[in-house]
């Protein structure tokens, strides 16, 4: 794309002194960032300035117009039916992907979703799918057009020539203490989100001690601006805001997730992963044409799981993707971890915090994340909740269980898991799971 | 120096939070920065994180402390006498060091003036001396002593090897739109002057159209900074506030303004050059301790003038660094520029303002400054002013006299001048030239 040609350091200058840029300065900055024609060392002081005096939604949009176009944007436009797909700011066993989209699919909504992988306490939708033996992420664009025009679904992994842009700029964020600006974080997401050639998004924004948003007030801001510049580029958009208190469901890491995933596709689902699923995939069915509203969404999301069209999805996806259907529809056969271990309650009580956080960073150190790209993931790891917030739980009584093929792990984890678990005296109120929903009109409180 | 070591995304992160960074943590940086093992993307967001958080002053104090040392400083422990200079944040017909150094010298008061060169609309110090045939800046550091102690003053230029992190970092500024960070720049003006070795020091901080400092405020700001640096350093520090709407004195270019200087050594003085020139010079005297206070420095500084001491203190040192005296006896006999024209008035009335900063444009586009640090200067060229702000004028009066000898340059320099010059119907008060003292006990309005 041709760009106006602007001076950098008069750009620079502009955010600084807290000025709104425009689309043509915008796309002229990382236009010339990404053909090495700008300095790391300019855009790190842009990229300060627009972390301390903001982007606003109209920068915000043409940051990700820029960044999506700086790579391929698909055109499932010979797909037929309108292409929706869900992401999820990131939170501690958040396995809804895996729900979610073969419900969806199953009312042949196309969902073309293009995953990430796990770093940090987090998880990652692609390392779970992994986890499945024989099951393949990564295809040819042909290939992947084919699963999703049979399937309604297809489950891929990121390729280098999505958003390049966006990656520079979070490599640049990352070592320059820029990483949690709202607009930024907006735009990265968005822009690889949009190369998908989707037609419709929903979002789910979390908060709390597991999300990446730490406030509500954060998480709302974010789901703000990503809505807006989803409207902004035509695509109706739609974001929850969702608790991340404590992990979402029982079980925590690639292969436990997997078969929590399969237990809800089956009618066995915990009441928060269901929640929020029905809620997502309702919205998806909606936005999707295949339901009147949100409302009625839901009940055909429950519908799919209750009559198994949404698991027969699933193994119908799985067998394409080369995946073995076998192990899930039998959990037991799967090569489990080697070792395990629990924890216990140090007291009677009610179980009062199940810090997400710390629960992530234990299933981490049992080998089901990676600390840096280049490390290795133990697909077997991870941890399963025994009790949840709320729970009456006495001394001595399993609260989890850990996984792990490394002995060694253990005891590290032993000592994060140790400080996860609340217990007091006094039961106390349920948090709602979805407290939100942001649309093109505005927040709207659930 | 050995430095503690520190995460430097760490560091960014804590001054882009508002926090404040400890003396060992702004040294690791910049040392690390200099020794290349910091790069510049991380540095230049820093400096991002610095312009719109500020330092305070402690911060700055250890700015000046690593960039000072991070080159040479000289010990002149063994030439007798406190030595004291004088800085100018810069101004249009500021010839001021030209005055005030030998009739601080001729009083035993060592003056070891290292000198920078001009860029954009403010001249240097060092290119009016070059203008003086035969007249050498560049010279060995055993020399600078030499003449130092002999004539009591000396006017170098920089080397190298004073504050190079200056260097660099002023580099980077200049291309990240940090330049105009009050901390920043005091830290540049500090390490560069104590590396002189100078025992006190006067600052004259300018305000006005003419001045880095535009307003009043900034410059406060400014002399509070620098006078906090200097103290933290255990140099006495006094910096005064002056005006600079208008230019200074009458004469602006390099060779024009020795001329002017040699004038006002000899009595000859404008009452603005002279107003600033005595309060500088004579605090220096009493910073030297030559005289009980700054009001007897002042009466001194005066006596040094009327008795002609100063000005053979001046030819003495031109003397010594290979000048020729007689032009600056018979200035007649100097190679004036071969091109003049007159600007007059267009209406009568009285002159109400001069634009320093046009007429320091008009200065330079006629050859008497750079615009790029690779220009040569044309010595002679420059801009007489016949008039200066409240005086009375009639239409077609000469306002001022250009000088250059390049033909061509003149339209563009009449393009500016003729927007420098603004009359009107009425009279005007006259602005004080120096507006407040700034010392360790506070401000105070002069």
């Amino acid at each position: 794309m041709a760009s106006k040609s602007f001076n950098a350091v008069s750009l620079i200058r502009k955010k600084r002194d807290n000025e709104q840029l425009s689309r043509d300065e915008i796309n002229y900055l990382i236009d010339q960032y990404t053909k090495d024609e700008l300095p790391d060392y300019q855009m790190s002081a842009f990229l300060m300035a627009a972390y301390l005096n903001d982007l606003n939604k109209d920068e915000a949009a043409a940051l990700t117009h820029v960044m999506l176009h700086s790579g391929r944007v698909l055109d499932l436009s010979d797909i037929s039916g309108t292409k929706v797909d869900k992401h999820s700011t990131g939170g501690v066993g958040d396995k809804l992907s895996l729900i979610l989209a073969p419900i969806v699919a199953s009312y042949d909504v196309p969902v073309p979703m293009i995953s990430g992988r796990g770093l940090g306490h987090t998880g990652g939708t692609l390392d779970k799918m992994e986890s499945i033996p024989g099951f393949k992420v990564d295809m040819s664009l042909e290939r992947y057009r084919q699963i999703l025009g049979k399937c309604k679904m297809v489950m891929a992994g990121q390729t280098e020539d999505i958003a390049p842009a966006d990656k520079r700029l979070y490599a640049l964020r990352d070592v320059t203490a820029t990483v949690e600006s709202i607009p930024l974080i907006a735009g990265s997401i968005m822009s690889k989100k949009l190369a998908e050639g989707i037609d419709a998004l929903v979002l789910d924004v979390k908060f709390g001690s597991g999300a990446f948003m730490k406030t509500q007030e954060e998480a709302k801001e974010l789901a703000q601006t990503l809505v807006a510049i989803g409207e902004d580029f035509g695509k109706e958009t739609i974001a929850y805001l969702t608790n991340m208190e404590q992990p979402l469901g029982y079980k925590i890491g690639n292969w436990l997730e997997v078969e929590e995933a399969m237990a809800s596709l089956q009618g066995n689902g915990s009441d928060d992963v269901m929640e929020v699923t029905h809620m997502l995939s309702g919205t998806m069915i909606a936005l999707g044409g295949k339901a009147e509203s949100i409302q009625e969404g839901v009940s055909m999301s429950k519908e799919a799981v209750n009559n198994g069209q949404a698991f027969e999805k699933w193994l119908d996806l799985t067998e394409e993707q080369g995946g073995d259907t076998e192990v899930l529809r039998n959990p037991e056969l799967y090569d489990h971890a080697n070792h395990r271990f629990t924890v216990e309650a140090s007291t009677d009580g009610y179980l009062r915090e199940i810090d997400a956080y710390k629960i992530g960073i234990a299933s981490l150190e049992l080998g089901a994340g990676r600390k840096t790209k280049e490390d290795t993931i133990d697909p077997a790891a991870g941890i399963e909740l025994k009790q949840k917030r709320g729970d009456k739980v006495k001394k001595g009584e399993t609260l989890a269980v850990g996984f792990t093929n490394n002995k060694e792990l253990i005891e590290t984890a032993i000592d994060v898991l140790d400080e996860a678990f609340s217990i007091k005296p006094d039961a106390c109120e349920e948090k709602p799971m979805v407290t939100h929903r942001v649309d093109k009109k505005g927040i709207h409180k659930m």
